[in-house]
């Protein structure tokens, strides 16, 4: 019977876990926290998640979309907060395409709960991955309950062990291992609008709410209790920063001038903003994920991105998605699976963290631009009328499952072709004209 | 008395520790290897390096530049050998400027000797780095002969542990450290052309040699006993790639057919080849190359190049004269010249990683170019009569002190410029002509 085992209980594992029980597999899951089942939910330091199809999909590979979908939040599009204080809004796809916000915390649980039920799939917390033996596929543990330490052997290991992986940082000392983590010049911080009295939310429920503002930005997701979970992205130095405020007068003076509408509906926001930690963004990329055909890196161990696309997890949960059906393809081979996995899914890998890096940029200053907002009209027009031709790169990457490196290349070709047709003198007049629907027809032929 | 450590007594660490010496700081040198004064010089694994101008001032400023220059041979120019066994020449600057072959070992060896002078300076060999604790600046150390284990605290470590830096491996686990390890997929392994029986050389001995084949390259430089080092630069897969080369016949019908001339002076090829490892070449960088005011990398340990550019010891032994001009010029002030030294020393390493990069792509595929050479005679035509207006790269590079970031700017103008003179009717027959020159001069007016 082969020993697998998976070192991190996070959302992939978890999720990796029930993937490789449904096939038969005996499957050990250690994991550094308590379980988290039985821990009180922490805040302060969680982007709330946007789930979307490619997430869904791997979901209802192991039958929980339904139950999950009851606890998310659809948000149909995004509702820009200008600084004039007027809104503007921008439908994220056609008619019933939504992101859905669910709690981290609340969808780990779940996962857990559901691998928990079955009998091949045991659970070890508390269990810190020290290092690996790469040649003996030896792992070493630490109980962080009582620092002891033990080691055991497997035939197999994921290791979705989150961004710092301990498995990932072993393998970078083998010869011809690239590897690079590069912390964007942002960081973030949570905040919080509470509820109304009656429990209902004080902004609009089913969206996604951005406050751009060039250099950085605000957002806000709702939850279920009425509350949204806020996150300022802002730079660590610089004119505003998180270096430049250090008082409650700092930072009510910048919100009174860049956030004025947010300022009513965040009566703690001076609690939250100096109770709450300031947080980084890292971005990992390695090469090879994996070694031989006896450890495969998945989730953010192999591919860490910026949360400004809502892909981490997605991305996350497709990894299992296709591993299975590389596993499947080849009737269950390991070599084979692992090498296909890692070298074909690698591009992906990089693309989204490419895409996410970019997104950044639109949500935070572009989302600001009616020239921006009149391009991503005509596309939606484009779209609705010529689906099979044109589908916009944020549905390909949100609403579709076409590899995220193919959607990087689509959304490029995309780009040169509305950079000719934004130039049109007049297009603000005529948008929606047969002249210029025509026009973007005869470049796509080329 | 501050308590200084440098971590790795090789060629940027030994050197180093004598301009801290000069000073008057107290210097502990820790290494990981036994004293290479008493070791055989090991072969197999060691690109010949060659001294240019940045190298010999560090050197001069030890007062140890004459004595290494009567043990170095110069190298005029490269002597292109083309695969139809005809030769090309390309001089490296003016005349009497040229770059120095020497040898790793023996270089080493002679600062260990310098240093070692200084009552001031401590040598603790056989001392392998394991980890740092940055917040207390303690180091701890294995003796490589007993397994023992020791730890000391510093007031100031400077880290000049190589390309594999047991100190940055800890300050990579910072928040915000970025890093990058990059495996080119080139590999290298080293060859070797014995003298002639009376001792002498058996080609041109001023000249390092090169064999470009566009993909791969074989390149000799002179040692003094006659010999020549020479390496091939070789991807790791492929057609024509260290892969492909399984057997004794398929080596010597690939030298056969891409080195023709070189199977004649190397009987000892096929002892060589397959007695001697195949290496790797990894660019690394990173970011900041400092710990507050007490850990410094230095050379390697902050950024590692490729060997094409025959920079990285000299742009090592530039840090060293650089650091030093910074903590003269803030009076000694630790604080200020870490971050100084680190912020402004920073894009001249990522600009000679870039630089040895895309020399490597002059070297093996160019060189064979005689649109190329054309071009790097009418530079050096134009450098002669106007020096003020036009130093060629090459010479900015290897005969120059402008910063590595400002040669690499420069260079991207001349490029252009080039580009467009090169593409001029009939380049070939008047490129000494009045009116190219006059051409140049005014796109450099511009």
């Amino acid at each position: 019977m082969e020993r697998i085992a998976v070192i991190g209980a996070g959302l992939v594992g978890s999720l990796q876990a029930i993937y490789l029980a449904k096939k038969g597999f005996k499957v050990e899951v250690y994991e550094r926290r308590s379980d988290m089942r039985k821990a009180k939910l922490s805040a302060g330091k969680s982007i709330n998640l946007a789930l979307s199809d490619r997430g869904w999909k791997a979901l209802e590979g192991v039958g929980i979309a339904e139950e999950i979908k009851k606890v998310a939040i659809p948000m149909h599009g995004r509702r820009m907060h200008l600084v004039d204080e007027t809104l503007a809004y921008q439908p994220y796809g056609k008619e019933g395409q939504s992101i859905y916000s669910v709690s981290r915390g609340g969808l780990n649980q779940k996962l857990i709960e559901v691998a928990d039920e079955f009998d091949n799939i045991q659970f070890f917390f508390n269990q810190r991955c020290l290092d690996i033996n790469l040649s003996s596929n030896t792992i070493y543990f630490q109980d962080e309950t009582n620092n002891q330490q033990q080691s055991f052997t497997f035939d197999r290991v994921f290791a979705t062990d989150g961004a710092f992986s301990a498995i990932r940082q072993r393998m970078m000392k083998q010869d011809r291992f690239n590897y690079q983590q590069y912390y964007i010049p942002h960081g973030y911080k949570e905040l919080s609008i509470h509820p109304n009295a009656d429990g209902s939310h004080k902004m609009e429920k089913n969206a996604l709410h951005i406050w751009p503002r060039g250099e950085f930005m605000l957002i806000a997701l709702p939850n279920l209790d009425g509350s949204f979970t806020c996150t300022l992205f802002f730079p660590f130095e610089g004119k505003d920063s998180f270096a430049s405020i250090q008082t409650e007068a700092d930072l009510l003076a910048f919100f009174n001038r860049t956030f004025p509408d947010v300022l009513p509906l965040m009566p703690n926001l001076s609690e939250d903003y100096f109770a709450n930690p300031t947080s980084s963004l890292v971005i990992i990329k390695c090469n090879p994920w994996n070694y031989e055909d006896k450890v495969m890196l998945m989730g953010d161990a192999a591919h860490a991105i910026v949360p400004f696309y809502g892909q981490g997890m997605n991305c996350g949960f497709e990894d299992c998605t296709v591993f299975n059906q590389y596993f499947e393809a080849y009737a269950g081979d390991w070599n084979k699976t692992f090498s296909e996995f890692a070298k074909t899914r690698k591009p992906d890998g990089d693309a989204i963290a490419d895409l996410a890096l970019r997104n950044f940029i639109e949500m935070r200053d572009l989302t600001a631009d009616p020239k921006f907002l009149l391009q991503k009209k005509i596309e939606n027009r484009l779209s609705e009328r010529h689906p099979d031709k044109w589908v916009p790169l944020y549905s390909q990457v949100t609403f579709s499952h076409i590899p995220y490196s193919q959607a990087l290349k689509n959304g490029q070709r995309q780009d040169e072709i509305m950079a000719q047709v934004m130039n049109t003198p007049g297009i603000e007049n005529n948008w929606d004209s047969e002249e210029v629907e025509s026009k973007i027809l005869s470049y796509l032929a080329l």
